[in-house]
């Protein structure tokens, strides 16, 4: 009791209901969020400054306080689509403490047993969630259900001022469809955390966090809502890249897109390592495991709703003909130099000698007395 | 002076000629060479045990045992071979005190002013060079030019007992041509050290080192100066992987060719780093500098000279055309159901939508209307 009144006379010396305006008037937001963050540990003494001792009943002056502080530090998710994506940002949002809801569509597995078991409130019902009214809504479904989902979704049980959030590796996609399909006060806000489970499991510091303001309302509640939400991610320790939706994808079809074709064609091969592994291998094994444990849907999701991919693809395949043809191009000169020697009669007993060892790929002849 | 006495005394208390074989035979020549590396340092009291005090004169006395410290240590090598890799062997060879000489066919650049930087003895004539008497020749060329430089190697003009190494990334190749070519007499060690001056340009530890012992004659010399020659790689901390040179060939076309492949058909996309790289992309483009600055002629001889390589390009060929089919094969699967469902005329103007949003790969046709 004793730390939150501290606390307070640190940030305004007004106990009256003008509490919240004169908090957000006289300080940034961050640092109002900073102070606030463990309002249990015992604040200095050195920077103590009692302002206001006459102030109101201790009561309604913590109650305030209290209120305050949730209002603009917590945040009420709601996660659609609780597979093992929502799953793992589920688990920082309530680290965070934020207050996390869920739904998924589809009941292949017991949603509500891992909900539970994770501190999230699961429910079967996308009425009874949108009734919650959860200030964010973020979108984990897989790319290819993302527009079903999204319109089956009762929007109108939700507050006007809803921040709708996806997460998608696409987001030209999403972007368009958010502005099509949601109404015109929703806020919206297009990301793409550039990790998943994998990548993350020794947490998300220095990791990219790729994020787009598709439209935010004016006001500032709305603003701080959204770098609220934004500063889950940054507090992580993610590099935060603000860029649009069309620039993500043009990126992300070079570098993701190609990373996973590259990752699934290796995959098919089963390589394995060996006694004698280099440096360069160990990458190549390195980027197998990075990719294998994705889905075909999402790398599907990544070839179907970018529309870059096709061109990566193409340009994929062109550059393995291309380097088949040096390979072979060169094979052939060695061949036909040979051949054409061979006809002009000159040094022929010697030049045979090369040619079956050059189609044996490798191998040399064995009679000593023919390479002699 | 003194303490090259003291350290005698911990050796042998025979001051005679005959001091090589009571070396040899007293003690395994690790440990002797363990003692012998740094002859300046000086030797704590409490292990000196004065033995022969009594012996011949000391100025034999210091002959002896100097020839006989650089003979059971030091290794005369010739780098056959002086380019990149050769030079970068050189270095280590130079810092381990061993004597090193070079000769390079051709002369493109000025490969004496290069080698008396490094403290290596240059030659322009190969007669030179092998009347030198080295006791290792060490073979670097590029695997296309081994053939025809080691049968122009005046090979007569060496001692009958020398060893031959070679360093080439294919081992079948190499060790049936020294098995050809070279005179019955000679030692033939076969030899892959997994690495090069990039991915080692930190130092040799924990890298893989590959070997064949092909033939190395009985008597204990032989065996022991071949075991010096790897001890010199086995000091800088390689890991050590003894191997037939067949082994080698099939475990190297599933990694080292298939890395070379790889990076190659990438390092024609001209892949750059993007504010959003995942972790995977990293590896990616970490993959495409570590095979990057390896010539062409390198990759070539990977080909070319191991027989199980082509069989690998053809199963990476195959792996990319069964993901290229999965690909297609669900978008016509999408689109095939979507054709029948319209022909039967069921929810037609909802199945309209979304054929042409899945024809323009990703992005969602702008109209609302069509979309609603």
């Amino acid at each position: 009791m004793a730390s939150s009144c501290l606390q307070h006379t640190r940030i305004s010396n007004s106990p009256s209901p003008t509490l919240s305006r004169s908090i957000s008037n006289s300080s940034p937001f961050r640092n109002l969020n900073l102070r606030f963050r463990r309002p249990t540990r015992p604040i200095p003494p050195r920077i103590l400054r009692i302002r206001a001792i006459d102030a109101a009943q201790p009561g309604d002056y913590e109650a305030l306080i209290k209120d305050e502080f949730e209002r603009t530090t917590k945040l009420k998710i709601a996660i659609v689509g609780f597979g093992r994506f929502g799953q793992f940002l589920a688990k920082t949002f309530i680290k965070q403490n934020h207050s996390v809801l869920a739904y998924n569509r589809t009941s292949r597995i017991d949603y509500s047993h891992i909900a539970s078991k994770l501190g999230v409130l699961f429910f079967d019902d996308p009425h009874d969630l949108c009734e919650q009214h959860p200030d964010v809504v973020i979108i984990c479904t897989a790319i290819t259900a993302t527009e079903s989902v999204l319109k089956a979704l009762p929007v109108q049980r939700l507050k006007r001022s809803t921040l709708f959030v996806d997460v998608l590796s696409v987001k030209e996609f999403p972007r368009k469809l958010f502005l099509q399909v949601l109404p015109v006060e929703f806020d919206l806000l297009c990301t793409h955390p550039m990790f998943g489970p994998d990548s993350a499991k020794d947490g998300w510091k220095g990791l990219n966090f790729m994020y787009e303001r598709v439209r935010i309302g004016e006001e500032e509640s709305r603003a701080s809502r959204c770098d609220r939400f934004l500063r889950i991610f940054e507090q992580e320790g993610c590099d935060m890249v603000e860029m649009s939706c069309a620039e993500h994808d043009r990126h992300a079809a070079e570098s993701q897109f190609m990373t996973h074709t590259v990752g699934r064609i290796l995959e098919k091969l089963k390589l394995e390592s060996t006694p004698i592994n280099t440096k360069g291998y160990e990458s190549l094994l390195s980027l197998v495991d990075n990719t294998s444990s994705d889905s075909f849907e999402l790398y599907n999701g990544l070839f179907m709703y970018n529309k870059n991919s096709m061109e990566q693809l193409e340009r994929l395949f062109m550059a393995f003909e291309s380097l088949k043809k040096q390979l072979f191009g060169h094979l052939h000169d060695v061949l036909r130099k040979q051949l054409f020697e061979n006809a002009e009669g000159s040094e022929s007993s010697q030049e045979k000698i090369i040619l079956p060892k050059l189609i044996q790929n490798g191998s040399v002849v064995e009679s000593s007395q023919e390479v002699q």
